[in-house]
């Protein structure tokens, strides 16, 4: 199996909070696709972050694509020439004011590989506390939760923790601290 | 905590393979937004199919804007005028040339609610067993691999499986299954 071949590329959709491009590639049948779209979407840092007492911090917002008030792990672009690591640490400190000891990196991955070039890279930050006052944007409105790692779980069970994302960084967290789910 | 108030809504690139919307909206604190863009993706059935030896159906293809080779369960668009499980059957059947006894919804999920409308529902599916050929659109080229649970989980701490999608869906499937992680 192999990679296509881009053969050109196009900005299509070029505004500052929207990108699309348009690829024409070569499949390794020799197919030639003209006009293959895709989102071309920033990099993204997610922390899940216990605290001393061995909670979760997550923040409960609305989220104008899904139209719905969602309850994810503090996730945010990677801006400018900062790296995943210190873009997951300002945006935690931004959305939640709290601080960590230590981050460490625990998985890459991709929401949508087939449409989205933005990968995630998630960190893992124990010994989470709060330091300062949240830093939001003007269209930023969030709600702090700490909450049981078992709770977490159970939301996830009930459907009222549904973002891909917070799933999949709950998952790779839980692997590397050996929680028995 | 409230929804923003969509005010008037506009597709702004209209192309048969990617929608860009710019919304117009209203924050719960009065401000407004004139220029809100995301993503208007249509929406996807994944299937999680366990074959009658407990293992597990993937599909391992190129995707473009990863520009990878990607490992992940079985997914598609819903198309025209069928509804989700619909979806599910036709795609795990296209793509794979596998059928199974039932389907069943565990989970609705999104990948990004922030930038993308586009929601996701699992279906488990059990007695998965082949039954054709695949029959595959011009550019997939797809391979099929049948593993023990147990290799799908090391793979993805390993990286090798990393899209949120399929994490997502393992996660909500093995916890349905009562599957001692």
């Amino acid at each position: 199996m192999k990679k296509w071949k881009t053969l050109s590329s196009e900005l299509v959709f070029d505004n500052k909070w929207f990108k699309v491009q348009k690829d024409a590639v070569e499949l390794s049948n020799g197919t030639v696709l003209d006009d293959y779209f895709f989102w071309k979407e920033q990099n993204v840092s997610q922390v899940v972050a216990l605290t001393k007492n061995n909670k979760m911090v997550l923040v409960k917002q609305y989220k104008h694509a899904a139209d719905e008030i969602m309850i994810e792990f503090p996730a945010g672009y990677v801006e400018g020439s900062e790296d995943f690591k210190e873009a997951a640490k300002r945006e935690f400190l931004e959305e939640t004011g709290y601080t960590a000891e230590n981050f460490e990196l625990i998985g890459k991955v991709i929401h949508n590989p087939t449409k989205s070039s933005g990968i995630v890279k998630i960190y893992l930050a124990l010994g989470a506390e709060m330091s300062d006052v949240q830093n939001l944007d003007q269209n930023e409105e969030i709600e702090i939760l700490v909450l049981e790692i078992d709770k977490v779980l159970k939301m996830i069970s009930k459907g009222e923790i549904w973002a891909t994302g917070t799933i999949a960084a709950i998952f790779l967290a839980l692997n590397k601290l050996k929680y028995n789910l």
